[in-house]
C-alpha cells in the first residue's frame, strides 16, 4: 500500500477526483480509468479529520495523486488515521532495514499472495527506491530470480515463509536471520512489515481495491 | 491478540512484572510460566508514553494482567500506540458485527494459520463473549464443526478463504455475504478483521509470542 | 478416540441414553447437548455382544459416560469389537511409548487433519495424563509451540509428516527417530498410532461424529 | 493390504520363508526379490497364536503366499489378530458395497497417498474382482479417467475428498452419496474403508513395506 | 507419449482404424475399446503429409499400432510434424541419458501430474527398456519406492521438483545433479524431458486422451 | 518465450553478442546486463543450420535482438529448430484464438508457475498486442484482477486449472469452454498453448534462463 515518496515526480495522469471514486457512478472523465471505482464496496464518503485532510493535500502536492488505499479508507476517518499511523511508522520510520528493503518485503509478500493492488503500488516503489526497474519486476514475478545479497535473500526467505506457512516458522528461522547480520529489532521489523502486507493484501482482496493507474508507468 | 474485556474477572495468576518478560533472564518466580519470555527476541524495554502507561494500568486493573502482545510491543511506544489504536477500533469500535462475531473471525483465521498466541487469547474471548465454551473450542479446532447460523457460516467462510487463498476472492464471494444479510460496511469489517489477524498471526509466529497462561483457564 | 482412563473423575453431565443418540429424534432432555445425535447417519442400534455390553458398563462405571465413538460403532457389534481390540492394544497396551506420548501423537495428527471429535477427546487425555493443560492446548493448536524434549519433537515431526505427506516418508525419517533414541519397535508404534488416528479422523469426518460434551471441561 | 482371494491361482514365485524376511540378512535365494526384507524395521519374529498360524497356512494354501502385510505384523500376534479382524470385517464382511467397490476405494485412496504397497496389492485385487485390467490401472493412475457409473464415481469422490481434505467433508458430501443411491450404512462403509486405507498407507510408509512380487503379474 | 520402440513385439490387439477414432461414432468393432474415441474433442481428420503418412505406416509395421497421441495430433499435419520432431529428438536422439532414464523421467513426471495417457504408454516403455516390470510400476506409483542408484534418484528428484514447484528450482538443485555425475548437457536434457511431459500431460488432460489398450499388457 | 513480433520497434539496448552469452565469462561490456549469461549451464555453442542462421538474422533485423530463449537453444541446431517450429505454429499460426489471447494464456500460465523468463518476455507481448500496459501487468500479477470478457475469463480459467491441477480437468471443464463460444479446435489450442508454456516455464527454471533486458521497457 504505497503512499508518499519523495522521489516521485509529478504524475502524468492526475488521479480522479475523490468524490468520484467510491462506488457510485464515476463521472464520464474517469470512466475509462481502471482505478474507478477504487473498491467494489459502495461506502458513503466519510468526513475527514483536519489531520487527514492535510495529509491528502500533501499527497496530492508531492505525488500528484492520493493513493487509492487512502481513498478507500476515507469512508471512516478513524480507521484511515490508524492505518496511516501504522503504515508510516513501519515503512518510513526508523529501522535497521532501508526503505528499499521494506518495499522489497512488501512486494515479495504480495507476490506470494498475488495481490494486484500492492504489487502495482509497491512494485513502483521498489523501482523508484532502487533505480533498478528489473529489481521491481523480479520482486513481482519471483524474488528468487533476483541477484540478491545473502542478507536480502535471507530477509525475503523469512518474509515469504512467514506468509506461506506461518505455523512452521521457528527459532531456526530467526537464527538464519541473525547469521545474515540482522539484529533482534531488525527481525521484529521484517516480521512486522511482512505481517502488515499480509493484512493489506487481504483487505485489497476483500474489496477488489484498484491501484492508481499512474503507478504502472513510474520509474520504468 | 485479545486485550481488554469487560467480562473478565480478576485473573488468578498475575502477569510477571514487565521488566522480567522481554528476553533477559526472567526472575525465579516467573521461570516456570510458559509465557516468559513473552517473545524470542531480546528487545530492550522502551519508554512508554503517558497514554500507554495509563492503558497498561487499565488492563492490569480490569483484567488482572497486561496481555502479552502489549508487553511485546512495549519496546517501542509509537508502534504500541499504532497497534492499540487499530486493534481497539476494529475489535471494540462500532460495527454491524457483534464483538463475538469479530472474535469468531479472529479465531477461525488463527486456526487456519495455526497461531498459538491468537488461538489462546481469542479462543478465551469467544468463550467469554458467547458463554459457550464449546463454541470457542470449535472455532479453534474446525469452525465447520460448529452449529452456526447461515450468516455466521458465510462470514467465517469468507474470512477463511481470504486467509487461505486471497488471490481467489472475487465478486461472487462478496455477493454471498450480501445474500447472507451483510451490508457493504459489514463486508469491509469482515475483511479488515480477517486481515488484521493475518498480520497478528505472523508477528506472533515471527517472534514466538507466548500467550498469558491465564487465558487457558478462562470461561471453561 | 479417547476411551477409558483411570484418572477421569465421574463426569458432571451423564451421557444421553444409548437409544437416544443415534440419528433418531433425541428426547427433550438431550436436545441441547452438542453430542446428540452422535453421528449424522441414521443407523439402527445393533445388538451388543456380552463382551461389549460389559465394556460399555465398565466405561459408564469408570468414566461416568460411554465415549461417543463407541456409541457410534454400536450399530454393529463385530465392528465395535474390532475397533476396541485395535484401540486398546495400540493406546493402552505395552509399548516403549508412554500413554501420554501416544495421546500426544493422537492430538498432533488430529490437529493436522482438523478433526473436532479426536481433538476434543484426546486433547482431554493429554491434559489428564500430563497434568499440564497447556500441553493439551498446544497439541491441539500447533505442536511446534510446545517446549518439547528432542525425543518428543522428533516423534511428533514423524507422525505429522506421515499424516501430511506419507509418500515422502523415507529411511532418513526413520533414521532421525533412531538418533532420537527410538527402537525399531517404537518406530512401528509411532507409525501405527499415527496411522490409527488418520483412520479415526476420517471416520469421524465421514459421519460428523460429535464428542461427549463432558470432555471439554476435563482437566483444565 | 490385499489378502486372501478365491480367484488367485497358485503363485509362480513362492514367498520367501518367514524367518528370512524381517530385517535380518535374507538368505541368498531371496536376495534378488524386491520384497525382502518386507519392512525396513528389524523386528524379531513373534510367536503366532494357533489362530494366526492356521490363518497363515490358509493363505499359503489358497494364494500360494502369505501377504507381506501379514508377515510384517507377525512380530506381535495380538496386533496381527486385531488387524486381520478389522480387515476381514471391512473388506470381506457383509456390506451394501461389493468387494470390488471396496477394493476400488482402497486403490483410489492409496493413489491419493501414493502408497506403493497398497497400490500393488489392491490394484491386483481390482483387476481380479473386475476381470478388467484397465480398471485396476485407472484406479492406480487417476480414478477420474475411468468410465464409472454415477454411483461409483460419487463413492470414489467421497473417499478421495475424505483422504485429501477430511476437514472439509460435510453434510453436503453425505447428501451427494444419498442421492447416488447409497444407504446410511453404505456411507459408513465407504468412510470406514477409506479410513482403513488411510491407516494402512501410513503404516506401509512408516515401515517401507514391500508388496509380494507376485502381485505385479496377477490378472493382467 | 510413448511411440516407436524396437523392442516391442507385434501387438495382440491391432489399433482401431484411424477413421474410427476421432470423435465421431466409432464402428461397432471398436465400441468396446477404452481408446475410442482417442480424445474428447471432435476434430475432423486432417490430410497427412507424405512424411507423416510414412511415419504412421512405420509405427503400424514395427509396433502393430499407431500410438494414440499421434492419431490425436493427426487432425493437423503441421502440428503432428512439430510434435514428432521434438519427441524423437528428445526421447530417441543422442543424450548422456539412456533411453530408459528418459522414460523414467517421463513416468515420474506423469505420476506427479496423474496423467493416465502418459503413465500407461510410458510405464510400458520403462518395463520394456528395463526388462523389469516392477521398475515400471514403481515409477507409476511412487518413484521413491524404487531401489535406485544415487544418480537416478537425483535425476528424478530434480524432474519431480521441476514439475511440482518450478519456481523453487535454483542453483543448488543443479549443483546436486552435477555432484551426482551429470554434465551441463545432461542437466539440459533432464529439464527438457521433464518439461516436455509437463506439456504432454496437460494436452492429454485437456483432451481426455486415451492410451492404446495394448500398452496395458506389454512387458508384464 | 516471446520471439518475433511485427510491432516491436528497434530496441534501445542491443543484445550482447552471441558468443558472449552462454556460460563463459562475458566480455566487460555485457557484464552489467542481467541477461548474461543467458542460462546457468555452460554449453558450448553449436553450429546453426542455414535456416536457423537466417532466422536469427531476421530476429535481429526486426526486433533489434535475438530472444534469449533462442540463444539458449542454439547449442544444438536440431533442438532449436524443433522448438521454433512448434512455437511458431502455436503462437503465430492460424487459430480461432487471437495472437493476443495466446499471449494472455502464456502469461497467466507463467504467473501460476512464477517463471521470470516467460513473464518478462510474454508480459511485454501482451502489452504490445493489446496496446494496454495494464492488461500485461494484470496477467503477470493475477489474471482474476483484469476486466475480461466471459470468453477470455473462461479461457484463462481453463488454462490455469490445467496448469495447477491437470489431474482434475474433466469434461465439465471442456463444456464450460464450449458454452463460452469456443470450438473443438479452439479447445485444443488453449490446451496446447497452456501445455507449451508449462514446458517452457520448466526449461527456463531448470536452466535459470534470463530474459533480454530490453523486454522490461517495451510498450509501457
Amino acid at each position: 500500500m504505497k503512499m508518499a515518496s519523495k522521489t516521485v515526480k509529478a504524475a502524468a495522469k492526475p488521479a480522479p477526483a475523490l468524490r468520484a471514486i467510491r462506488g457510485g457512478k464515476p463521472p464520464a472523465a474517469a470512466a475509462t480509468a481502471d482505478d474507478a471505482p477504487v473498491i467494489a464496496l459502495k461506502l458513503p464518503p466519510g468526513k475527514l479529520s483536519p489531520a487527514m485532510t492535510a495529509y491528502f493535500k500533501k499527497c496530492q502536492d508531492k505525488l500528484g495523486f492520493v493513493p487509492n488505499v487512502l481513498v478507500a479508507y476515507a469512508f471512516d476517518s478513524a480507521k484511515l488515521e490508524a492505518f496511516v499511523a501504522m503504515y508510516n511508522d513501519l515503512m518510513l520510520g526508523e529501522s535497521g532495514l532501508s526503505k528499499l528493503e521494506r518495499e522489497m518485503i512488501a512486494v515479495a509478500v504480495s507476490s506470494q499472495n498475488r495481490c494486484y493492488y500492492c504489487l502495482t503500488a509497491h512494485g513502483a516503489a521498489v523501482r523508484q527506491y532502487s533505480g533498478n526497474p528489473l529489481l521491481g519486476e523480479q520482486m513481482v514475478m519471483n524474488y528468487r530470480a533476483a541477484r540478491l545479497s545473502k542478507r536480502q535473500r535471507a530477509m525475503l526467505d523469512f518474509a515469504v515463509k512467514l506468509t506461506a506457512e506461518p505455523a512452521n516458522v521457528e527459532e531456526a528461522d530467526r537464527e538464519r536471520l541473525r547469521r545474515a547480520g540482522f539484529s533482534e529489532r531488525d527481525i521484529w521489523d521484517i516480521g512486522a512489515v511482512a505481517g502488515f502486507f499480509n493484512m493489506s493484501n487481504r483487505i485489497a482482496a476483500a474489496t477488489d481495491m484498484r491501484p492508481n493507474v499512474v503507478y504502472h508507468g513510474q520509474a520504468r
